[in-house]
């Protein structure tokens, strides 16, 4: 197996999520940029995104969370996405929101301003805007969420955890930031922030 | 088991998933314009979305997908998010790029130009004019997608065929259809159209 990626959310997160597995897989980083989708990368990825799961069969896997998938399925210790239909469904309930909410809008406010985007996106300042108060939003609610649990999904880390690290992460640098107030919501990044994934 | 909903894709989704896995699972119409979220619905769903499923034991699961996930482990037959590790992967790849694209840009369009949000959501008109772009290059996408397969996620029937078909009929009535040159999305909407769920 190998994975494709670069330096970006999505691909971090299959990172963490294999780190967390305790799995040993090479990963190789595209440049798209630099118009490796087009040489070494071939055409691995039909829509151009990364990151994308390799096996050794040459059968190509992506979209993140179907690559996370197919590794619970064949490395099922530790769990990260549930045990017992009632758990997967609990997990798959919380990274959704996370993923709707959370990371929608902190990404969408990124790929709206950041002049990286501006070629493949029809960039637009007053949806960025929006995007970043619900994202503000969403951060008030989530501190709220975590009052009565250790993480996200309940007492164990699980990948809706990776997923709303990996969001708010992007977020910090600029203007998206756990505010003083979201004393929870402190408590659980601290916590998350400390795992050997996170590095 | 009973599931909330009202008239609206997401729960449209969760419906087609239950017809097509002949489950009968009471299904009660939320009116969350008229007052039932903080009456006969009570808190039920904490962002206020539908639907929810929820358990004989009063267990609550909501988004769509997490509900299915449910569902499908409960009652696997007939199977609709793949067998085996990477059936299981191929399936949620399949259902992601629908929904991160065809779907997610057909309801961004609705959500900002369609009255009925203006209360809930900050509409631009000009990101609803980018995401309409956008929704019908991914259209023309599926198309060539559907070249050589029966299927969105190949020769089964899938949660992929659902998301998808809810995604288009969304769009039908305005603005977003399938062109006349799509042929192989067409003769596949004509197939997915004459099953049983799709009435």
């Amino acid at each position: 197996m190998k994975i494709y990626g670069m330096t970006a959310p999505n691909p971090k997160r299959v990172r963490m999520f294999v780190e967390e597995k305790n799995l040993e897989i090479p990963f190789e980083t595209v440049d798209l940029a630099a118009g490796d989708a087009s040489e070494r990368f071939g055409n691995r990825s039909p829509l151009g995104r990364l990151p994308v799961l390799e096996l050794d069969d040459g059968t190509l896997i992506s979209e993140s969370v179907a690559i996370c998938r197919f590794l619970e399925l064949e490395y099922p210790n530790p769990p990260l996405m549930g045990v017992g239909a009632l758990e997967q469904a609990e997990v798959e309930m919380w990274n959704r929101r996370i993923e709707l909410g959370l990371f929608r809008y902190i990404a969408d406010y990124f790929q709206h301003t950041v002049p990286f985007f501006k070629d493949s996106v029809h960039q637009v300042p007053e949806y960025a805007e929006a995007a970043k108060a619900s994202a503000r939003e969403q951060l008030a609610w989530l501190d709220g969420a975590l009052a009565d649990r250790r993480f996200i999904a309940g007492d164990s880390y699980s990948i809706a955890d990776i997923t709303a690290q990996v969001a708010i992460d992007l977020g910090t640098p600029s203007v998206i930031t756990i505010g003083t107030g979201l004393k929870d919501l402190s408590r659980w990044h601290t916590e998350v922030s400390a795992r050997a994934s996170a590095r």
